[in-house]
């Protein structure tokens, strides 16, 4: 099969790969119906992670399941199926409580399973697989496939901001998973939805997702601004979908105290000082979205027509032209690229 | 009157003041009946916080109240109180939402206002001190003074961290707050509550306040030493009750994805790398208690004899003696002084 491969910075490759194949009875064997790229892959593709050895990249995909290894119970072939970005057992104590993405046994699918290729290997697949009851038509894949990670992720960065009703909901980071942020914080009833933005066009969909308000300013100049809409207090929720210091800092300085902060940005040479956390007196969770929490009741949502995530890929390429996607996603030309087999 | 001043490191003096008065109608006079000496006391007794003027110390006390402004309901002349070593007035939106240590209207006792004095000025009286129902009688005291701030720091560190039924707590710190954090946990009904300490006298407080287990490791070794005791996983909960960079790591390393620190220690020079703390996956939250939150339930509990967190006290001195008080616990021969009008 081919599958994409990144030797070092800028140097994506779709190329021959050998074809995956079980090798644990928890395994399963998908055929990738759609993937995409994820803003964390422009990481190393931009240098600012190293690259140390060929990373199989991609992880995020939804597929019809080829083959189940012997101990799989939940899933079989002929199935339709949307993974997490994460494996998990779903049976551990951590995986109860609702933390799949730190599975005693897990590992991330990004770098050595790779789904930007025509099949995939997924370890522990009744845990970390969750099949759709019937199979969806063309025009769900794009919102199934977000589930797998950038709505998983932004609806994780919300619940983890406490958004619901009555709440002022600040959004850092206008990029797929802020967005998505915006929509998750919508649909669990948030009041009122601050976007920061200063893109025209994400904007836009950022009012379609359910965003009231638009505030241009960055860093302090943003935090002011939240304030001055917030009667001098914050927002009561901040989801930061970006993953720099001063992203980190304006989610901090825009919430109010006692309120609750939710960052999903991969966050790369930041540095919280204690003081000013200890002075804000937020709360503060983040890390990789158990996705697999949300997977249920997302793709619910999806199926029944009650929210549109696929409308964030504004780009679609055949697989084979990963490269292509990559490259537009690193000159911020597209919000995020849709992958689908040639 | 007399009362504490600091005037730099390691000058501290009890010498006259200005009798308090009322100044705004929402403030109350009280005769001190009981005050001690904090752990934070000692950041600028030691000269690691700069002390660029005088400072008023004190801000645990209770007290009989002397006479209020026309505007104080809730309060009124010769009753016994308990205060919040944060003035708050209780009514505004953060407050309500149970936040009052970040009042809109607030401002820290310590500092300005001192109570290791004769007699104090609170402002916002009613939404700051909270009446006993009768006057206590004397062997309450240090108990009632617990709760003013180290008791209530250590409720909200337990109580932030998620302390409860079927929990194990890890608790950092074995000075005052941590022990009460220990006492917290216990009384929130925890199952296990592991104290790190290599003290013996504090060991010993800590297994009366219902630690199980004792940790004497430091940093690294006792993060391998949490992970032993509970699976590999680490603590549902931990109490950080330092305030140093390996105090704050300790805790959040000693804690399983998807588990509650909270942290009290006054941080000082604190860094938390946002790395750490995304792949960390825990809750976090921290800053000055909200004590006023918690008084009518820690005054019950005290009343009831449920509690007896006075046990902390470890040394009783006659104020005008607070000096020495300042002394022994800087030198670590006492864990908290008392200080008892002359």
């Amino acid at each position: 099969m081919k599958g994409t491969i990144l030797y070092g910075p800028r140097d994506v490759r779709f190329e021959n790969r050998p074809d995956p194949e079980i090798s644990k009875p928890t395994d399963a064997i998908i055929r990738i119906s759609a993937a995409c790229v994820c803003g964390s892959d422009l990481w190393p593709y931009r240098g600012i992670e190293p690259v140390k050895k060929p990373l199989m990249m991609g992880h995020e995909y939804v597929g019809v399941v080829e083959e189940v290894g012997s101990a799989v119970k939940n899933i079989k072939k002929g199935d339709f199926v949307v993974g997490s970005f994460c494996i998990s057992d779903n049976t551990c104590e951590i995986c109860r409580s609702g933390y799949q993405s730190r599975c005693v046994n897990g590992e991330f699918v990004s770098g050595t399973i790779g789904t930007q290729a025509e099949f995939a290997r997924i370890p522990f697949a009744d845990g970390t697989l969750v099949a759709t009851s019937d199979r969806p038509s063309g025009d769900l894949i794009p919102s199934l496939l977000a589930a797998s990670d950038v709505l998983g992720t932004g609806w994780f960065a919300a619940d983890a901001a406490c958004a619901g009703p009555g709440k002022t909901v600040a959004v850092v980071g206008d990029g797929a998973v802020g967005l998505l942020g915006v929509l998750s914080a919508k649909q669990m009833g948030a009041e009122r939805i601050i976007l920061m933005s200063r893109h025209e066009d994400r904007q836009k969909l950022g009012r379609e997702f359910g965003a009231t308000d638009i505030v241009t300013e960055r860093g302090d100049e943003a935090v002011a601004q939240i304030k001055e809409m917030t009667n001098g207090l914050g927002a009561h929720s901040t989801v930061e979908a970006v993953g720099t210091q001063e992203s980190m800092m304006q989610a901090i300085h825009s919430t109010r105290a006692g309120g609750y902060v939710g960052f999903v940005g991969v966050t790369h040479g930041v540095s919280i000082p204690g003081s000013d956390l200890f002075m804000s007196e937020v709360h503060l969770l983040g890390g990789p979205a158990p996705v697999r929490r949300y997977l249920p009741e997302l793709i619910d949502l999806i199926v029944n027509g009650e929210i549109n995530p696929g409308k964030v890929f504004d780009q679609t390429l055949p697989l084979p032209r990963v490269a292509e996607g990559y490259k537009a996603m690193d000159e911020r030309r597209a919000i995020k690229t849709l992958l689908m087999p040639a």
